[in-house]
């Protein structure tokens, strides 16, 4: 399925990587990323070369870009989900009504994209060239490559009428579309090609269940192309029942089996039943075509539908969810952030929001943040971009952090119940915060009942990990990495809090003052802290066979200050702004922005037991006092 | 001392830093090293100006250069040892009779570059500028900054007659050759002058043993500067005596103090009692003006001698000789490797050879290995080189490592007695091997039985490391780096050894396969490894409060095979070539070089016990068994 151009020719399927595309493996020839896959920067063509090589069958899912914002909002969370199974690739269609190359958020483009940069995917990108000027085809490669995709499939597309004509200079075949790639691209694009053929009809299940893609596109025009041969299952609505099905039939005007006919029939009316059995179905076919030795690979047409599919793909045991995590956070596809190994802690549960203020950067830490000259974070004002969005809407989010706040305590019990898991007062399960939009961490859970117990007194936290020292990478908590090595964390906790906390802290933490490293920040930028300005504290780091140390968080004091604002700034755009103005709940969140501090804590005695919990409990000790004199003045 | 050339001119006497010299704050504004002091890169004035705030006195030693090229060898090793007892700087006369801007060995700018380069020590060059020409001046000025000098002593000089002119355009006065270092080299240099002040007549305890450096010079020509001001001890040879010092007190014509005489005349001809005396009375001396206030360092005129000056400080309590090391090998202060923070571990015992190949980097790797770009090491072939070359004498190395070898096994032998510490056969103890100058490391000596078992048996090992799991970086043995951290390792082990034995190794690591990280190379190149072949492996890294990971040692397979060669040419050029050409002792040395392979091992299990003892036991049981067939013929 991936175009080869410099293939040799020969008679073997197997694609020759070694050959071509050398420019790339020797941009890659020293490893500057040992904590990551070191396959995974690889391009396409060679994933598929080393899976098919070792008989290591993969899987791949189709999407189309969906028509509504919210509908955008969704399909990325769906991405994020079922990039967590281990598909090869995704691809997303394109479709020339569509606006399909713009900005909008239901573009092809920009959710192909989004799917690169955000979700860590590798995609390829439909491209239809079928009634399109050059000049818009190579407008759409050049945006393509700058928003980082690798991938196109050249498609020619469905001409606008019944019958088309060949245009002068324009593209009329798909392999148009690739001599152009090729010729004013060179060998920056896989270039795939799509071929149906009628001699793979192994259709005996029916169900309009299968198409072949065969690297062969332009083969009609005389152009030698070999790449692997890969089989696609197609999809179509059969988790929607019986008569979702029938109108299916009815469209594509498909003769279904009788020997299916017979056993639909009587079940026509159970919608589970009926998805089940299509289930099985697909389940039966993939398994004969992947012992049938013909095909590398399933491609499924998800119809940007999910049960189904995760179903199928777990019945046949391709379904690979590994709780290792090549780093502790989401990586980005990107090409220019294929070095990347290191971020500040603070976007621990915003990677998405790091990565799009960051996506102006030229080079990525490598190694080390130190590095890097003083970060120069993108302003984020677009919170309400359809990636960086909250999943839930307005009404569920009002259910979960409460239709009306009271107090202050009010909103630290928010904070208490996303913790517990336990439903809030009126019955409603908090599974987000503005800043975190996913539930509570595997990780974070080992401390969930320190945090409580220090949320409800208001202590309000936002991310945290405990003290690792040397753990196994295949950990399935807090591991990361490839195995065989150990992994080490330093204790952070990170929360708001009130002026009056924050003035018993500092008394306390002078007890710890070579133990601890603090900063503590209010929104106008006000800064007390005993870190060196300018030296990032390293928080997390592994240690592995045969590679260099890998340190993928850290505590920058730069960075921090960045942080800062769009962790204040969480509170008014997710949280506040649920509210009316003027209102009484509105203003409690004002209040709390506008008053509290974020602070954040390092233990770096990371071999001894957490103490960052006892300098909390020593904080609350102080403040329960009676008559004991607060340094809240001098803030 | 120092000038300041853009000081407010205030009042006080305190050296205003932070208003000069912003270029270069600006570019350690962002400590990329964080495993070093974050201040032993700093300027001159800095480390001053902090050192007089603190009130931390300080000791500097002036050193002139020798005569001859062993003298030359001699005074590097003096350096070492010197240096290790901390003093803020040393300086380095300059003779315009003795060819000082040369490049021979024995010239002031190459002893001063040495100093700065290969023993990392803080270094002022003197410069004289009477009856030198501006060109002249400017050349040696270029020169200078080019070898990474940083501090010059801008001194008049003695007129080669009694009198001399002021030539046009020329340098009458020190302060002319200021004023010309500022406009030729604007900031780059922190220039000193000199200048004696009769009224700091502290002299009570005589021996014109005072004089006083202020930070002075050209105020005669209205230029206002201010600076540090420090006290000297000229420290003229009354270690050697009374007869020395009584040349020394004629030349002079110096008025000794009755008192003194009173107390020398008696033991005139006990030279132990003299310079015990002599010792005595400096150490008052110096008493008495560092509890005048007055002065915030003292500076020593060494003479090149080192024990009284050793001695005195010590007695003063100044001597900080500190265990604990920056890093675990010994840093350069050339201000281009000031990032450098990870080296190659192989050079461990050689990091002159090290710093020598590498002299002509524009960049050093900071933070990780990998990154930087194929390193391209400079060819050693000039062995010879004084600051290279062992310290010992030709007759010497002769008495160490035989004055005739006898067999493989005597070779063996002689590893087995460097690792010992017990004398030779012909009763010499042997202090130095070709790769190791120095006794053994402290850390060595920590595996010391097993080394000596293995060395008897043909494992002749030259570098090695135990691993190690945290422990504080302020371990006397194993530390480094800044204190409250934590370091580690991972267990190494090089040697030369047969190819039998190679052989019987292979069949052994097997075993080991995903424990143990190997690299195998005899001279000619051929190379049996199973690490990847571009991915450095960190072996040392440590931990601190505060910063990021510091990784200062990896095995880096391409960096193995440069070194590679220098382990093989060190046999030939170090050890084959203290005996005649085709003489039996020759052969054996050159049949190992040609025949033995160099081995490195890395233990992945850091946490666990080292494993690769028990990998050359395996070995040399295998080796042992009767009729086993090995793998030789496969090399």
């Amino acid at each position: 399925m991936v175009n080869e151009p410099r293939g040799d020719g020969g008679p073997t399927p197997r694609l020759e990587g070694s050959s071509s595309g050398s420019e790339s493996s020797k941009d890659s020839s020293r490893c500057s990323t040992p904590g990551l896959d070191p396959e995974c920067h690889d391009r396409l063509r060679e994933k598929m070369r080393r899976r098919m090589e070792s008989g290591d069958k993969w899987f791949s899912l189709e999407f189309f870009p969906p028509r509504t914002a919210q509908g955008a909002a969704n399909l990325i969370s769906r991405f994020d989900r079922m990039g967590a199974g281990g598909p090869l690739f995704i691809d997303v269609t394109w479709h020339p009504a569509g606006d399909p190359g713009s900005d909008k958020e239901t573009s092809s483009m920009v959710i192909a994209s989004t799917a690169v940069n955000y979700c860590g995917l590798e995609t390829i990108l439909h491209m239809t060239c079928c009634c399109q000027s050059r000049e818009q085809i190579t407008g759409y490669l050049h945006k393509a490559k700058r928003l980082g995709l690798k991938n196109i499939l050249a498609l020619r597309g469905d001409p606008v009428g019944d019958q088309w004509e060949e245009e002068d200079g324009g593209f009329s075949y798909a392999a148009d579309l690739v001599r152009h790639i090729r010729s004013e691209f060179g060998d920056y694009f896989d270039v795939c090609v799509a071929g149906a053929d009628d001699q793979c009809a192994l259709g005996t299940t029916g169900l309009d269940a299968h198409r072949v893609i065969r690297h062969r596109a332009g083969s009609d025009r005389g152009q030698a192309c070999r790449g692997p041969l890969v089989c696609s299952v197609e999809w179509k609505r059969q988790d929607k029942g019986y008569h979702s099905l029938r109108q299916l039939v009815k469209l594509s005007k498909l003769e279904v089996p009788q020997q299916i006919k017979d056993v639909i029939e009587p079940i026509k009316d159970n919608d589970a039943a009926i998805r089940n059995y299509g289930i099985e179905q697909a389940v039966s076919l993939c398994q004969e075509l992947l012992a049938s030795g013909l095909v590398p690979g399933l491609h499924f047409y998800t119809l940007n539908r999910e049960m189904a599919t995760t179903e199928v793909l777990k019945r046949l045991g391709m379904w690979t969810e590994d709780p290792r995590r090549p780093l502790p956070w989401a990586v980005s596809a990107h090409p220019k952030r294929r070095e990347e190994d290191v971020r500040p802690i603070f976007w621990a549960s915003r990677p998405k929001s790091y990565i799009y203020r960051t996506q102006e950067w030229d080079e990525f830490p490598n190694g080390r943040w130190g590095n890097s000259s003083s970060p120069a974070f993108g302003e984020l004002k677009d919170y309400y971009l359809f990636y960086l969005t909250s999943k839930s809407p307005r009404e569920e989010l009002l259910k979960m952090w409460g239709e009306e706040l009271t107090s202050e305590e009010s909103v630290f019990e928010v904070f208490a119940c996303y913790l517990s898991g336990e439903p809030n007062q009126n019955g409603y399960k908090v599974t987000c915060l503005p800043w975190n939009d996913e539930p509570l961490a595997a990780e974070t859970s080992l401390m969930k009942e320190e945090l409580l117990r220090v949320n409800r007194q208001g202590i309000l936290t936002i991310n945290s990990q405990p003290n690792i020292n040397g753990k196994p990478s295949s950990d399935p908590v807090v591991g990361w990495g490839p195995s065989g090595g150990y992994v080490f964390q330093k204790a952070y906790l990170e929360f708001f809090t009130s002026r009056e906390t924050v003035g018993a802290l500092l008394q306390v933490l002078k007890k710890y003052e070579l133990r601890v490293n603090y900063h503590i920040v209010d929104v106008k930028g006000e800064n007390i802290t005993n870190a060196p300005e300018l030296q990032p504290n390293a928080v997390t780091w592994g240690i592995f066979p045969g590679r260099e140390i890998i340190q993928p968080t850290v505590v920058d004091p730069i960075s921090f200050m960045f942080w800062k604002d769009e962790a204040f700034a969480l509170w008014i755009e997710q949280w506040g702004k649920l509210y009316e103005e003027e209102s009484p709940s509105r203003m409690i969140i004002q209040y709390i922005h506008d008053n509290y501090f974020l602070v954040n804590l390092v233990d770096n005695e990371f071999p001894l037991d957490n103490c960052l919990w006892q300098v909390v409990e020593d904080t609350f000790e102080l403040l329960n006092r009676p008559g004991t004199e607060q340094e809240t003045e001098t803030l």
